[in-house]
Parts: structure tokens; sequence; C-alpha cells
């Protein structure tokens, strides 16, 4: 397998763990760039490689350029850059890919549908890859490089990809945001976030076999009147979680009287 | 250890895991109730016991009576039934204990804290299992009978125990409904729903070890507008998850605007 200089740009959660995995790949990170030094420095720390906080100084000799950053700076950060039609790739999934063409000819996207975090590893075999590529060149490079790190590549466009972030903000980072909401509400009642730990393993767990609708428990599906009602009661000193539990509740509900 | 003669009072998710787990131990469950013929019947097959849908045919002999019932219809239920001063027991995280004072001398409450659905068995084990009962004695007599089954037993009073509740209807009932909209989502745009499975159980396995406020991820957290406002405007033939995005976004960003 032909092994690749890259630059990323952008050293937050999604940067650090692929970079940190095209490393162990056996390619090369010869830069990474950042708006932030103290980023900058921590990723190009943990590959042992150059950093860089100026758009300026963005090397010239990579092979592939990976953008990793938050949507509404990458115009900013890319149009202070020469890529010298090098192949460009971002990791976003709501951008489409054409936002690239004005800098390059060879661009495509490379998107691991996954929750990174800088603490915590990944095992990236079993990550989701979309790529797409402008060509059916760069696309062939992409997924043979998916392929080296994951056992599930597809290749996808751009509007499939934005549904797939949003169907993955739902699961994910709302998700998430209910397990947040649960350990404040136990915070403020002096019970520790501990003793949920079991329930949402096994609420995951069961979605692996189970389609959700089957997976669904609790007073919102029967509409338990007097359970939600006490709930919401119970919860008004804490409007925000109070109105999160009624919505929620009335969705659930409403989802289970549609048609099957 | 003592074995008793239970009756199920109840015959669905909760009664179908917690009675087979009991026989599993030696005991034994002499009959079971439900309101409906075809659960009471199923229950009682796999147990290979007796069933009755009438309340007046509640068996006497049993030691202990475990009501696993919609909190809704307890009062009902039991209103029907004598005891004659056995150990009485509900499994409701929202129910307080007294509820069942005027039926017998000898109560208390058996919360075990996970989402049960028929179709999928569970681990025992690793289940919190959460105690309350009127007397020593009787607390005794089910912490025993907790820790034979699980390696987590909690006493906890009634007013806890509600708390406990609504913060697992947050971390169960709300994330599974996370996951429902997810794959609602993806299907009308022809995805298959397999695809965020890994994600799904990542984002569950990042709080065995994380905080939830630590391993919050996505577009609300920075509060990306761009984003935001992109898949506001894709859901708008979805009003029931534009409306859900848009309040859980909103939840999502002022919570990491909150003093830490």
């Amino acid at each position: 397998m032909k092994k690749y200089k890259f630059c990323f740009i952008g050293a937050g959660n999604v940067a650090t763990h692929l970079s940190t995995e095209l490393q162990k790949c056996g390619h090369e990170v010869v830069q990474v760039y950042s708006r932030s030094e103290e980023s900058a420095k921590q990723l190009a720390d943990r590959l042992n490689t150059d950093f860089t906080i100026s758009t300026k100084s963005i090397i010239q000799t990579a092979d592939i350029y990976i953008v990793a950053l938050k949507d509404s700076v990458v115009d900013q950060v890319l149009s202070q850059t020469e890529f010298n039609d090098k192949l460009l790739v971002h990791c976003s999934g709501s951008m489409p890919m054409n936002v690239l063409s004005k800098y390059t000819k060879n661009y495509g996207v490379f998107y691991p549908l996954q929750t990174f975090s800088k603490k915590r590893d990944v095992d990236f075999k079993t990550i989701p890859i979309f790529v797409e590529a402008n060509s059916d060149n760069n696309q062939l490079k992409l997924e043979e490089l998916a392929n080296e790190i994951s056992n599930s590549v597809t290749v996808l466009d751009s509007e499939k990809r934005k549904s797939l972030h949003i169907a993955a903000v739902f699961a994910c980072n709302f998700t998430n945001h209910c397990y947040a909401m649960a350990a404040k509400y136990l915070e403020s009642k002096e019970l520790p976030f501990d003793i949920l730990r079991p329930l949402i393993a096994e609420t995951a767990n069961k979605v692996q076999h189970l389609h959700p609708k089957e997976a669904q428990t609790g007073p919102a599906i029967r509409f338990d009147e007097n359970i939600i009602n006490a709930h919401l009661e119970d919860l008004k000193e804490m409007p925000d979680l109070q109105e999160l539990y009624n919505s929620i509740s009335k969705s659930i509900f409403e989802y289970h009287q549609e048609k099957k």
C-alpha cells in the first residue's frame, strides 16, 4: 500500500484520532496546523511532528491535506493557503464536497461516523467511514486509505452524508444530552450518576439487535398520566428539564401512535 | 437461603424477567395473575405454573406477592384481593411504598433499575436493585432476595427512588427515543439504521467512564449556527423532528454555558 505524507488542518477530536490512526498504519504526518497553539502543539507532540498556527506556513510538500475544522471557519482558513492541486479532503458530515473545489483540482471527503473525545481511545476498525471524491482516481485513493483503517467503508454523496449527520446528531449528541440531564437531576438530589450506567449500557445494547421502536419502555409509551404528571410536578424547580421532559414524552407517545 | 412461594401480579416485561430469575434461584412461582389472558398464559407457560385473570382467584398460599403492574391500575387490582398480611411488594419506581399499607401489614418495594423487554435476556447480576420495606424484618428479607440475584443492592426510600426513576426516564426512555427519531429520519432518506449502531454503542460506552458533560460533541455544544440552521431547514418536512432538534440543541448549548 502506498504511504502518503499528510498535513492536518485542525487539531481537534477528529484530527487527533484520525492522524494517530494514519500514522499507526505507516503514513507520515508532516505537519499539524491549528488556530490554537495549545491544540497544535499537543497534537504535534503526540505525533512527534511539526506544527504551525500560521496559514501562511502550511507546508507545501504534503500529498494529502486533511481538513478537520469546525465548518464555520473552513473557508477562512483555506482561502489563505496554497494547495498546488494536491488532494484536499474534509471530514465534515454537513459540508458538501464542492466547498473545496475553489482551492484545488483534487478534493474529496473522508467522514468517520463516530463520536471522538481526545481522552478516549477508539477502535477504528469498527467505525463506518464514508468517502466521496471529485474523480474516480481520488475516490479510489480515499477508499484504499479508509479500508486500511476500517472494516466498514462506503461511498456516499454529500446529500446522503448530510442526512446521516442529522441522524447522528439525534443518536449521539442528543442521546448524550439525555445522559447529561439525568446526571444533572441526580446531582441535584445527591444521588450518584454511577447507578445509571448499567441502564445506559443496556439501552444501547438493546438497539444493537432490536429496532428502537420495539425497544421502547417507560411511562411515555403507555402515556401513563399519573407518572408523567408526578414527574412534571417534581421537575418544576428545573424548568429546562421540565420542558424537555414534556416535549420528549409527547413525541414518544405520538410516535408510538403512528401506523407501524 | 430460604426459598419462597411467589405470586406475580402482572405479567409484563418486569414480571417476566424477575419471575424467571427468582425461579432460576430455586424459588417457586405458584401463580401468575394478569388482566390480559394472553400475557398471563405466556408467562405461566414460560414458568410452567398456573395463571388466572380473575382477581378473586388470586392464590392465598403464596409467601410473597410481587406487584408488577402499570401504576395506574394497581389500586383497582389490589383492592379486589385478600393478602392475609402476607408480604406484598411492588416494583415501581414512582409509587411510594405506602400505597400498599391498606392491603397488608407487611409490604415493601423491589425496584430493579433496568429496561426490560420480553424478547431480550438480561444479566440480573449487573442490575442495581433498590429495596424498601415497612419493617426491619421485611427489609432484611427483600435485601436477601435481591442479593441472591444481583451484585448491586441498595436500600432507598420512596422519595429518592422517585428521583432515580425520573433520571432513568431521561437516560433510558428519552435516549431510546433519540435512537428512534434517528431511525425514522434515516428511513425517510432510504438509509439503513444499521450504520448508526457503532456510534450508539460508543456514545453509551464513553459515559461508562466519562461524565456526560465531558463526553459531549457535535454542533450544538459549539453552537455552530451554520450546521444547526442547515439541519433545521432539512427537517422542515418532519416538524416533529424539527421541534425536538431545536429544543434539545438549545438545551445542550445552555447546559454547556452553565458554570462548571
